[in-house]
């Protein structure tokens, strides 16, 4: 492989959708998702098995201060014990309880906005970076894509296919070849075109659990995306990808020095791929092994934080 | 109508289903849903349109401090304006933004958790209050729901059937005979029945936002479902209800002196009824009036935050 | 008066300390306070009566959201009512509560720091403003002042020297001829020199809690010192100033057209001068009033937040 | 010594002060502080020498999320890197910066409230610890103490007496005889009697600088107070006590099997003591070692968090 620099410079002269959606597009991939595919996507439901997708949000996750993010704080502002204690007020037997949450917006299950990354002081489309201010992102906010996250999601379970016990280890660089591989392994389900979600199960989520550590789940090595793979996430044209590590793409990165998530920089603000990061994906995982169908309708809307740069969601797989 | 205490004791009487579904049960009427169900909901889907039914979470909502409820607070960690004035520190070119959030569970689209409200010290199917303390629900905490709230979606849409100009004036106590009476005007696609969600549109969203005022939208007078709406929300065995105001019922309440919340305190600790508040039915009661189509593939998973007794949730209706 | 852009360039031309402590100077006008100034502060404490100038923080505190300030948000993490519900699991009879606070830093009484405002991009010192970035005031964090505020006070009642009631009225511009009229009022105590913190009392705070509302308070008309007042408070080389206002300076302000704080502009980033805010000054107003010594001991650091660009105090006068 | 119930049985016998203040007291034994005592604490100035007792508050503190306290998080709301990219709309040059904090009321530098402990479920001066709910401290909330806090401040730096290299190592009891010999030795301006507030400097707070890491320090085994010396601390009638570690009291505990914070629940349901925590006490140690004089004037006045069963507060000696 070349230097960062000059990949970086063929990958931006290679990948780049600028304009191809107009200049005021604020979807990015999610573009390649139209009525047709979503009304095809619903009719693969058969079984009616619906799958959450999401890690639990709460203090015992895997944030550790990296990047300033924290475990969600649950608050509660009520409580049972309060109603217990009578000291609430209400009347006629009635009590109740209120809570808050303080939290990194990617602090669990997420999708990363179109504001989330720059490149060379550039936003998606050719944005200056300057659309996020300290106010928010005033352009892309995740608050746009509230409805358009619907569409066939297709599991590519590089864990079973490739690891031992379903796990790869941390560092293994998912290549285009790789893709090819599992989805010749998986079958015809698993083939991935124009709209797809494609969501990549690396079992490093399951090994944590296994383990019952965290280790450095959050922001240490892991398996992912090889920078080698932008080609086949810009052909395809999927309209999102999402994988049930950290930070989406392998680490630690393949180039030497001071680098930090080129495939990132590539795939947002150059494609407009939306990217999902620490999907849960056990249950389907197992679920798909059993039945032999890697295909599904898939409805993962973030919730839509006006201005944000990137939101937690609750996706939900149907089978 | 009798005392409140009366209409209290006759109703959880009637309504409540304690030990239904077992002694152990944290999913109250979402049992109503199983496999074969959502099966038939997703076949709902014609044209492949969907529609986000959640209100935008940031700081110019409804919130006004009214049971210690402000609105979504964002707060950006990184700036693109950090990554203009170059003192992110990062290497080739690559810049990045991360955002916060804080805010009460339930300041905008919402739905309860069964630890929501109580009845005389006790919580859905009997449990003691108790099991919700300062560290959150121990048992029914939402994230057991995570997957749960995909189902046919009904839209009832009482603004426009019993309304002017699509809305009910505040006040306006929707009854059962009302709620048939939507059925019947709306037609066939609107019958309701075992494990539908049911979303019920008063239009008084679409009133804030067409006077440019929350006004005191959130806890001040309201329409919505009636005290004796409670026997037609248990016998038709529906797993959810939602509707378009800060308070499911109606606001002023139909009782005298000091009352609150009457309908939450037999619906969820009693009947163990999921309901949704602040759901944002304006694009979907326009798509359902304009196509007569009322019926529709609902996936509303809400965001699992650990011990939640609420959740916010970006619902989905795919037609 | 001239235009502003005139006044401004005057007011940077007369008022400008760049450079007088040095050129990594972090404290400002703090600098006029030395040991000898705070020992003889000390010495001023006859009585031994101590008086805390602080608000309260609290959820019924005047912010409204302007400037993206919400009051301080309590939350408790563990509740008497747990204890006494006997969800805690601590042993023998021992129970607890812990709470946690969310508040912007300028909510309530406060010191703004030097990173708080920019003049035409540059911060205290000629500092580009750059040196705040999303991740906070890399130079002149407020925690570099922790130990600084320790002075002589000295109170100056507009309120009770040139008001009606003890109140001056909202829009009143307190000029250079006013402080001097209200010292020679005053007497010998209130005279004003190098080093001291004055607390210029408006009566604004008492005129709220006599009517019971906040009104707009935060971030609507007030009275406050004039931008005529710069000279007087730069010749006199104090170390700091505050007021029982929201905003420090007069309001609306004494310019045409689209102006915000031009005071401030002038006072922190060119003068360096510490800016104090919401101080509570009715009681010691009172005990003034009352033995006529306008002359006290003042303690008041900052809590000191890293990087913070401002901090709440809790500033204790011991007359 | 016996089991730990027959001592905490004997303690509530001999040290409970209910009633001394009548029955309505909300300070507990901040009583002991007078107008003569603030008087002549301030007379003990000086030098005029002022020292921050205030550990800093930001990300990188000790917090490790035992009990459920996190770091406190710092967001910036505007930024300078915003007014160099020109996104603020201010007018004539003018740029702004705003921060909020999330934090823990206990996560640094505090006070104990009166209502943080319990002892049997009841609070200080035998109220029941329902006065505590989730909406914080209806009775005896920290803003009660708001100008309580200036007396005396009496430093026993017992690192340095009794240690190695200025540090005693964890799990070191302090008992009443080594309080005495820590007068002894450091002579008479450290004697201490009514209304003092005594800070004992253990040194662990040094170590963990000086090894570059914070270790278990929240919340781990530490030098400290010993159950043994609750007769010294109520005896000598100072009005609170404050050392540099977590937890105030030794850990791990005098006492075998489950076990938690003994010292607490005799010292603040029973004898109405505040007690300080996390003070940083190195340039003070290092003060009261070089000039032999060991009394000062502290005014350490909490945030007035209203309700608040702890507060951050930034202690000032003033020698």
């Amino acid at each position: 492989m070349k230097s960062l620099e000059e990949e970086l410079a063929k990958a931006r002269a290679a990948y780049r959708n600028w304009g191809r959606w107009g200049e005021d597009d604020v979807l990015g991939t999610l573009n390649f998702i139209d009525d047709e595919k979503r009304a095809r996507a619903a009719s693969l439901v058969r079984r009616g098995r619906s799958i959450s997708l999401a890690q639990r949000f709460g203090e015992d996750g895997p944030q550790n201060g990296f990047r300033g993010r924290i475990n969600p704080q649950h608050y509660m502002k009520d409580t049972g014990s309060d109603a217990w204690a009578e000291t609430q007020g209400f009347p006629h037997g009635f009590g109740g309880c209120d809570d808050h949450v303080v939290m990194p917006l990617q602090s669990s299950t997420q999708w990363d906005g179109l504001g989330h990354i720059f490149d060379r002081k550039q936003a998606w489309n050719g944005r200056p970076c300057t659309i996020v201010d300290g106010t928010g992102d005033h352009v892309t906010g995740i608050e746009n894509m509230a409805s358009q996250f619907v569409s066939r999601g297709v599991l590519l379970d590089a864990g079973r296919a490739l690891g031992e016990n379903g796990e790869l280890p941390d560092g293994f660089a998912i290549t285009e070849e790789h893709l090819e591989q599992i989805i010749s392994l998986q079958g015809p389900t698993s083939a991935v075109g124009r709209g797809d979600i494609v969501l990549l199960r690396t079992g490093q989520l399951g090994r944590c659990r296994r383990q019952g550590s965290w280790g450095d789940y959050a922001g240490g090595a892991a398996p992912g995306f090889s920078f080698t793979s932008l080609g086949w996430l810009h052909r395809t044209e999927i309209a999102a990808a999402a994988t049930d590590t950290w930070g989406f793409e392998v680490r630690p990165y393949e180039f030497p020095g001071h680098v930090f998530s080129p495939v990132h920089q590539i795939a947002i603000p150059n494609m407009g791929l939306l990217l999902g990061e620490m999907f849960d994906l056990e249950e389907l995982g197992e679920e798909c092994a059993a039945d032999g169908v890697y295909e599904f309708l898939l409805v993962a809307g973030p919730l839509p934080v006006t201005g944000a740069v990137g939101a937690p969601v609750n996706p939900i797989a149907v089978k």
